[in-house]
């Protein structure tokens, strides 16, 4: 056994890292599954999970599911956990837990960090990562970005090393376009030839997903739209008879695009314009609390307009994966792969925007605290998550936040419904809201929109037993001031970012 | 009589402008409507004309309406022609043309010169134009812009001066969010008060039109959806009994938003939403075009989703009154009005940003045309209106286009089957497709959307009867390549903006 030791997120526990190979195991449980085929599954973050989930509980039960993933300190636990029978996600969809449960039942789902899984693969899906690394000036400016491509394409060669000749490789990752055809592929051929291997018979698509995380994490990606692409036309058959197994695809039907670049494009280009959809609010709430307006209420009344019904209301920041980093992704490659001089600006913009909300909303926030004519020292924050419903703080508007606003005051708390454990800060956090709300607080922060606060009212009944002195700012228009104490409405005690201090 | 000529854009008819007053008429008018309410319509453009209209027919038939413009070069021929029974736009709508003649029949729809006309009103609606002037650099980056409001405070100064003391002063015009509460009500009051008059019975709101001068013209007022506030509480109550009278209120239920700024933000905001999102088409259609990508099947695939379904299309530019400028505008009030001092940076760029696209475009066609392995010269346009279905050229894309290629090439010809006079260009119009088309054409472009050359596969049917080799460049993606004749799909003789050459 290594010395490494890997701490799960999700329970606490702490696993040793394995060095050794995971083959007797694996190999028992492709001969116990040996009437289904097998679908292993790159990477068991928040997508490669839920993917693994919703193909091992397929309609007609027709596979088993090895997931593969890195014996490291950041992933092993998650291994380890699945094959103890232990979710490694937390998340408000309860049909994740079924689903999870009904794998443990059908025993078709097996976790491994060994790369021999992908031998026993007739398809092999790729959920792993692939970041972008942002370099930022003092004030938060982006001085220049990467897409540091190694990592990605080591996941490849392993594939490449391992894989049936005929297998089916499907790239579910967020790539920039022009990947499959520019380094998947090509490193694929390599591996087939040096292993003495035809190199016509295998299959690469491209698919992305549409995972929500939230309260419809499961069904983000069984029953919603799919765009689905391969490097010719064998590829894109076999793509389309996969999917045709996994997802509702009668209700949502399946869109086949030309090109593999097209279908890179198109998960790019669909989170650029939610990133810029989001920029755009955030530049609007400056102007609605500099001239006393309330921008839920005009957000509101734009939004009775089809064309505009997705507007986005403003908040505290955009986190997450995939808004904070696809559009450079797709900048990067259009200057990378095809030779676009001046790249795409405007989604750089965006992102360059949303990153600085967080220091927006501090200075909001920390305004109305030094301004008001008592010291407030005691803060509490609600939601650490990135978004409602969502176990997730990776890139999460919040930790830069709390970053700040910890440098400012000492005594803070946070709360969150789905996280125990913050990993990026290494910070314990109390799920449970009245515990919380028992303890005094100066200022109330409203950091995530979790819509848990708002369940049977709870919030506000806590916040109605509160004697002490409260003010209360929601940096996500979560909250409903005539549903607060009747104090609130009266005295300078409620504030709401993107309006100001709110009275009606 | 001066000597002043105005020319119709509609009927070329020329008009002497008058340089006297018109009380008599007016006189006889509102004598003759003694039974209704008189409410006058300031500025007859596309805006105020509608307007008109949709008051003069509202299902009580309770009003008369006066509608006031300028005896000058640019505005007299509209009063000219309405009070001869022709109307001043030209349409896709047949609505507009009913409605237009149900005037004429009920007599209630007076057009003038006279600022007179103010003191009959009970209400006054103002619908006139206020512009932003851009400086820009010869790359075409804007320089700087601004909003010169005195034209607008004199039109509102001939309101006050004539005003009755409790009329219902309703602006309709898109205003820098503010100018309701820092520019209107002072002028108003200070003209009531110089006149001797109570300065506390007037009622001021604001509510912003929607107007779509394409097929759905008239609906875009009458059945739509209506954002309105009031400079107080009775004013707010005038507003909505107003509107309730002319507008489909029980299918398109009222906002009711807190104060002038917020309805006045809501307008500029949803525009520059609108112009954002077609800054963000452009960018992507380069990206698209350098990776061999079809942007509108990526387009296609992406809207499936609900909270993407308003995605833009890749296209010549943004043109029309509204989208050109109204993010200016916002942009300019949140720094002078409300000392933003970075003003809305997103929001300024996505002008500038659309504002280039004719370049953009005119660069794509000449790269094809010069790359072409035989010389082109003969050029013909369909379309030069703003937009599908519209017979409105201000500040079209198309006249930059227009502007850029006939720079270069000597042979162009238009053809719009809504504008036989191009006002800004002085230029006669072809408005027969038929006819168009029998000329011989080496290059033919289409520059906008019109639904109308579809219409019986017409145009399909003008071109497979060409018989000289045409290439056709279609930058608004109206075509269907699968629809032409053959040999555009055999040969490179079809190029899409957004996608590059075609050929399926």
């Amino acid at each position: 056994m290594s010395k490494i030791k890997s701490i799960s997120t999700v329970t606490g526990h702490i696993y040793d890292v394995p060095d050794n190979n995971d083959e007797d195991r694996l190999i028992s449980f492709v001969n116990s599954n040996n009437n289904k085929k097998i679908v292993a599954i790159q990477g068991l973050g928040f997508v490669g999970t839920a993917m693994s989930l919703v193909v091992a509980n397929s309609d007609k039960n027709e596979y088993a599911v090895l997931g593969v993933d890195q014996a490291n300190k950041e992933s092993y636990w998650k291994i380890a956990e699945i094959n103890s029978g232990i979710c490694p996600i937390v998340s408000s969809d309860p049909l994740l837990y079924e689903f999870f449960e009904s794998t443990r039942q059908k025993e078709n789902f097996y976790a491994t960090h060994d790369p021999k899984a992908f031998s026993y693969a007739d398809v092999i899906i790729v959920d792993i990562n692939l970041d972008v690394t942002k370099i930022k000036d003092n004030s938060g400016n982006l001085d220049s970005f990467d897409v540091p491509m190694t990592g990605f394409k080591k996941a490849i060669e392993l594939i490449g090393q391992e894989c049936k000749k005929d297998v089916l490789i499907l790239i579910e990752t967020t790539v920039p376009p022009g990947t499959c055809q520019k380094v998947v592929y090509p490193i694929i051929v390599e591996n087939l030839r040096s292993r003495g291997l035809e190199t016509d018979k295998f299959k690469l698509g491209h698919s992305y997903e549409r995972v929500m995380p939230g309260p419809n994490y499961m069904n983000s990606i069984k029953n919603f739209y799919r765009v689905y692409s391969g490097i010719n036309n064998k590829s894109a058959n076999s793509v389309e008879k996969f999917l045709k197994t996994v997802i509702s695809t009668d209700e949502y039907p399946l869109t086949r695009l030309k090109t593999t670049e097209s279908t890179e494009m198109a998960k790019v280009l669909e989170n650029s314009y939610r990133a810029m959809n989001i920029s755009f609010a955030i530049e609007w709430s400056r102007f609605a609390e500099s001239s006393g307006v309330d921008l839920y209420e005009v957000v509101d009344a734009i939004r009775l307009r089809p064309t505009h019904a997705n507007l986005m209301y403003p908040g505290i920041g955009v986190g997450g994966y995939c808004l904070t980093k696809d559009p450079l992704m797709a900048s990067w490659a259009s200057e990378k792969f095809f030779g676009l001089k001046s790249g795409l600006q405007s989604s750089v913009k965006a992102v360059e925007n949303n990153d600085k909300m967080p220091s927006y909303c501090f200075n909001f926030v920390n305004n109305i605290i030094q301004n008001f004519d008592k010291k407030l020292t005691r803060i509490g924050l609600l939601g650490v998550a990135y978004g409602p419903g969502i176990g997730d703080t990776r890139f999460s508007p919040v930790e830069d936040f709390y970053n700040r606003i910890s440098m400012q005051f000492e005594d803070i708390k946070c709360q969150d419904p789905y996280v125990s454990l913050w990993p990026e800060l290494n910070l314990k956090i109390e799920t449970s809201l009245e515990s919380f709300l028992n303890r005094i607080f100066d200022v109330l922060i409203v950091t995530t929109g979790h819509r848990d606060y708002l369940k049977n009212n709870s919030i506000y009944e806590l916040i109605s037993k509160v004697d002490q002195e409260m003010i209360i700012i929601d940096t996500v228009g979560l909250l409903d001031l005539k549903k607060l104490p009747k104090h609130y409405s009266q005295n300078k005690n409620f504030y709401v970012l993107g309006v100001g201090h709110k009275k009606d």
